[in-house]
């Protein structure tokens, strides 16, 4: 049987949860592709009824996951609390994306003359790609699990979803996959809309079974790279999307920290201490400039470290993980302050700040710490600056720290070439769910064009299909002709929805 | 020197043209990485402006195109013109597109408070993904060759392009080239825009160099294989967008049979050996019920083929192909009916229809056959026609001729889930390039959710970025507050251009 630990005394439980066989697997795939064809013949409207469903559901029983999830994961209640409304709140925002319409990405191209002769008619839609199969996070046990953003966007694209429950969050997993299955009652959906699978194992034979159409993945490079060769043995290869490594630079202009260099070093304290440091965007290097004002800034923040208790980790191995790579970093970039140690039981860390002179700096500097660890690289120019973040991987994001007069053109193209958010005066944790986000990046961020946060990230479970002088029955009803309820693109002229089609499908 | 061949003579000619090296190769992408950051600076009507002059430039050149066009393919003059209208009119359409600016999805999310807090500003929008590497085809030595869709792509994107010639037509490829050099000089573009490798091994180093973002390609199976292998083997992987191998099954219904059965088999025969039966849509199986009408319209295909000439192949290796395919095929499907067999010299085979039982077919005889080949699958019942569909692979397309008493459902279903396009009543091959099109499908069709016709293209080799709570400045001018010349997405809902933004933009 599966057990679950409390990563504040390290004790396990027995959760009576057995690990899910080749069958079991096998089983689930089947009804979640039964699923999918009953599902993409749904309305869009229906589901974004399910989507709201589940927010519902999940709000209903918000109390009783927080209190799994803390005993689970560690994180403070507030911060569980915070994260179920996040959860909510994004199926609710999904839903309203599916009722508007316009990801599907419409498009008519009416019979007719053109340069090139007499074309056909010609419309495309964005389609469901089939069962999604999601493998939650360590780190946020809903946000990024199986009531997460990769759950919310398949269903909102039409695809069932089969959850791989992380092992640091068996009974959560649990818990909220009942969440989502009432939802999929009580909204009269196809029993295989979700399923769940628990182990390692059965995580490789879900990625191996033929009828799932694409993987969301939030984790680590190494757990990727184990997915990414099991799917390289299918005889059909299909999407992977994965979340897996990011450092998030965060840079201090010299104006900057002459102005509100206090703030800032509260600011950082803030972000890489926040849910013990295990955020994908916490900043792992800050770069501060080397003169007195620098100074003061590294001195505020290694004031705040020494005060700062130890962090509750989320299980035993990123706790290790954590030791492990501090005592690497420490090598070439020394502590130079640290937080209260462990003294109770459980995986429990001393939060750490490191720094090094940027003329020091190497690769080796910039493996990703899991936990509240920062490393502060002291530059004298910008050239110097920007030497020492070449050596960083492309991350989710980057920060800069300026102000007004400072010239920042050089910087920030350096800057967004290698990253997928660029965050001015402020942190990278604390990912806003909206329209217009973007978290990923180029690779080893992720591995992909797409976001896995925010309205976009539904993109990644839906594929275009055109239809070629198809008879207006076979059509869906997003691409019949007359009124629509969604923008279209029609003869390439972007076409806004009807207000009628609208306020029927309201009514 | 690389030797370019007549494929209706079979004889070769000295290019003068060298294989590039490693350095040649090394040089052409570090002056596409040094205009990858120049592009990225400019405004995107400028870009626009770029492909107009293009379309310009090879409309000037179009005699010469193909003239030299006509002798490296064997293609006919009418086909090869049309080819570059093709062109021509593609690099239009994604000019148009640019300007339109509704491909960069920008979306504004104000700053304020939500459910879940205060959240930032964050603003949207697609960017350049960097340098993209386009290997032309055999078969389209215009439209999806050096001037082809891949080419207005990457360029509508904003990425420079590195070309790697198709071996079949190198002095195509090497005048298509000078057309782009020539309005890359006159539009004022860096000159590293453009740039041109030849050679297998240039096509091996291309793919690997850091630099290069993205591979845009049209080919078969093995040779995407080959260049797959050789990307996997790169410290940071880029998405490789194959078009690779379609079948393009076509169903006749008895009813369309019976009403329609001399009309239809014109239209298949035209469709299986235009352009000698060279196209990746050309329907290679067709599902014809076993009665009387379909009888009738085997045996009218059947007198079609017999009256077609030997037909003329791109290159040896093709025609070899066709024969070696053609005798598996055979085995289990017998040759019907053949065209005239090759007298004259040159790579000359004979069009050839292969018909078989539905209940005999198998996976073996969905082998995609690249010349005037197709094989008629007799069918008894919709049972017996799916389970023989059952065994095609995913393909590009799928078509059904049908009458309007015909209950569609069951097949509809089964037939998108394996195609990227369903033609009604009509013929897969002529793809039409508009806003809607989609020329793709699932595995092994393409490896991608992505067309790589029609205007939605240029997807491919974007990259999404946010920027939060950035200064006016430093975004892009799409995103800035004010009246915008492109529809964005703000707070949620989308919002068409400003007339008087656009009109300043227009004056």
């Amino acid at each position: 049987m599966i057990l679950s630990h409390d990563p504040r005394t390290g004790e396990a439980e027995d959760t009576g949860i057995a690990p899910s066989s080749a069958e079991d697997v096998e089983r689930t795939v089947a009804r979640a592709a039964q699923a999918a064809r009953e599902l993409a013949a749904l309305d869009r409207h229906r589901r974004a009824d399910l989507l709201e469903t589940i927010a519902e559901s999940a709000e209903a029983s918000a109390a009783d996951l927080v209190a799994v999830a803390a005993r689970e994961t560690g994180l403070g209640v507030e911060r569980l609390e915070g994260e179920v409304r996040r959860s909510v709140f994004q199926f609710r925002l999904f839903a309203k994306a599916v009722r508007e319409g316009g990801f599907l990405e419409a498009a008519i191209d009416h019979a007719g003359p053109t340069p090139l002769g007499p074309a056909p008619d010609v419309r495309r839609m964005l389609i469901p790609i089939g069962p999604v199969a999601v493998f939650g996070s360590s780190n946020f046990p809903f946000a990024f699990s199986v009531l997460g953003g990769d759950t919310a966007s398949a269903l909102a694209a039409g695809d069932p979803v089969v959850l791989k429950a992380h092992s640091s969050h068996p009974q959560t997993s649990a818990l909220s996959h009942s969440v989502l299955r009432a939802a999929v009652l009580i909204a009269g959906f196809p029993e295989g809309t979700v399923g769940i699978v628990f182990g390692q194992e059965a995580g490789r034979a879900l990625v191996q079974a033929p009828d799932i159409a694409a993987v969301g993945f939030t984790g680590s490079l190494g757990a990727a790279e184990a997915l990414q060769s099991a799917i390289a043995e299918r005889p059909k290869p299909i999407p992977f999307y994965g979340e897996l490594s990011s450092i998030n630079p965060l840079i201090v202009t010299p104006a900057a920290a002459r102005r509100r260099g206090a703030e800032i070093a509260r600011g950082l304290h803030g972000s890489v201490t926040g849910s013990g440091g295990q955020l994908c965007t916490k900043p792992g290097i800050a770069f501060i400039p080397a003169d007195t004002a620098g100074d003061a800034l590294v001195s505020e923040l290694a004031d705040s470290i020494r005060q700062s208790p130890a962090a509750v980790l989320l299980n035993a191995r990123i706790a290790a993980s954590y030791g492990e790579i501090r005592a690497r970093l420490s090598e070439g970039a020394p502590v130079i302050a640290t937080g209260a140690e462990a003294s109770d039981p459980g995986y429990r860390v001393a939060p750490a700040l490191l720094e090094l002179d940027a003329a020091d700096f190497r690769e080796a500097h910039a493996e990703e710490c899991f936990g509240p660890l920062v490393v502060v690289v002291r530059y004298r120019d910008e050239t110097d600056l920007i030497a020492a973040f070449e050596r960083i991987p492309a991350s989710l994001t980057a920060t800069i720290h300026s102000e007004p007069g400072d010239a920042l053109g050089t910087l920030i193209a350096r800057v967004q070439a290698s990253s997928g958010r660029l965050v001015f005066d402020g942190y990278p944790t604390g990912v806003r769910v909206s329209w217009a986000q973007n978290h990923g990046g180029p690779w080893p961020a992720t591995n992909t064009q797409h976001t896995s946060v925010g309205v976009t990230a539904v993109r990644r479970f839906l594929r275009p299909f055109a239809w070629q002088d198809a008879p207006q029955s076979v059509l869906p009803v997003e691409l019949r002709d007359g009124d629509a309820d969604i923008p279209r693109r029609v003869d390439g002229v972007l076409t806004m929805p009807a207000l009628s089609a609208v306020a029927g499908r309201v009514a």
